[in-house]
């Protein structure tokens, strides 16, 4: 006969019951922000969401402002991996650029991008936009970069990549405001179609 | 010899320095919601930088909920105004709609337009809320009959009217986020630069 399993949690699985609680707490934030606005959501109505009590939050996440915090940094850690990805993929610039920018609109669609989007950083205290600034302009400078690769290898317009970055960076965060989950197009269908218009413009070739 | 003027104000005088003294509190609010955010802004503020008391502000433009829904319905003034002006344009579909795109970015790099922008309709109070929507969507309506006008004729390429809207939009609403009035670059020159790469693509032609 095997022995019963031990009552008593180890180490790994307090921490792994930890983590997934602090998931949900901060999973149940975001949505919250991005429904009802960060300024109108308080911790309490987040803690009746998830029927815990208010230090609950507190004890994993911190204050309000610091919550926040989480969710952008969660969200801004998703864009700059899919630039990495990118940028370590081989091929041509535009092929790497198409790949980051879908996967970048993707990410606008779920629950941390679109917290990244709708936030202001005046949201923020000055400590925390700091490095929400620093870590946007990781993602900026990604996008630049591979614009440039593709401006070299001539499969991309040679156009000023500043521009273009703020152009597609700006066509692509817009659906944190507009798109509809429940709707009937995925966020990977919106994504591509999206790309592919602004790979194509909008004037007949 | 000519007689003095009056020292009395004409029924016109009064009115029209009534209508300065309210654009003046309306232009200070704007200005104090897109540098500050709309709800890190109090409307002693707003009473502050101009000199004048707080029931001064009350008296021309209500609380600050009606202060905000003044400036955001100035902005979608604006818009649709332009939109109306492309519409009633003559000539090929895409010349309409690049005439329309610049005037819409040049806008949302402006003081009203930006607030349209960096405000999210759950600052508003529901009745405003729908109003809000409903500027918007003519908007919306008369970007998309711009496309289809050069689909129809033959000078945008045949796609998705719905989804290069929102493209076109996001793209242009962006500067709002990013668009430094005391940098170099015009509002003009910037807007037509991001129409054009719109148009273009970043596909090499």
């Amino acid at each position: 006969m095997n022995s019963p399993a031990s009552p008593f949690q180890t180490a790994q699985q307090r921490s792994s019951a930890r983590q997934a609680k602090r998931d949900a707490v901060l999973r149940a934030a975001v949505q919250m922000f991005n429904e009802k606005g960060f300024h109108q959501t308080s911790l309490d109505d987040v803690a009746a969401r998830l029927g815990v009590s208010k230090p609950t939050i507190y004890h994993y996440l911190g204050n309000k402002d610091q919550v926040l915090f989480e969710c952008v940094t969660f969200g801004l850690a998703q864009l700059i991996e899919a630039a990495q990805a990118s940028q370590a993929r081989p091929g041509r610039g535009i092929d790497r650029l198409i790949a980051f920018l879908t996967r970048y609109a993707e990410i606008n669609m779920d629950d941390f991008g679109r917290c990244v989007i709708l936030t202001g950083d005046e949201a923020l205290s000055p400590d925390s936009r700091k490095q929400f600034h620093a870590l946007k302009r990781q993602i900026d400078t990604a996008m630049r970069q591979l614009i440039r690769d593709g401006i070299d290898d001539g499969s991309i317009a040679p156009v000023d990549p500043k521009m273009l970055a703020f152009a597609l960076a700006g066509a692509l965060n817009w659906p944190a405001r507009w798109h509809d989950p429940q709707g009937t197009e995925t966020a990977a269908d919106i994504a591509t179609h999206l790309v592919s218009l602004l790979a194509q413009g909008f004037r007949p070739r």
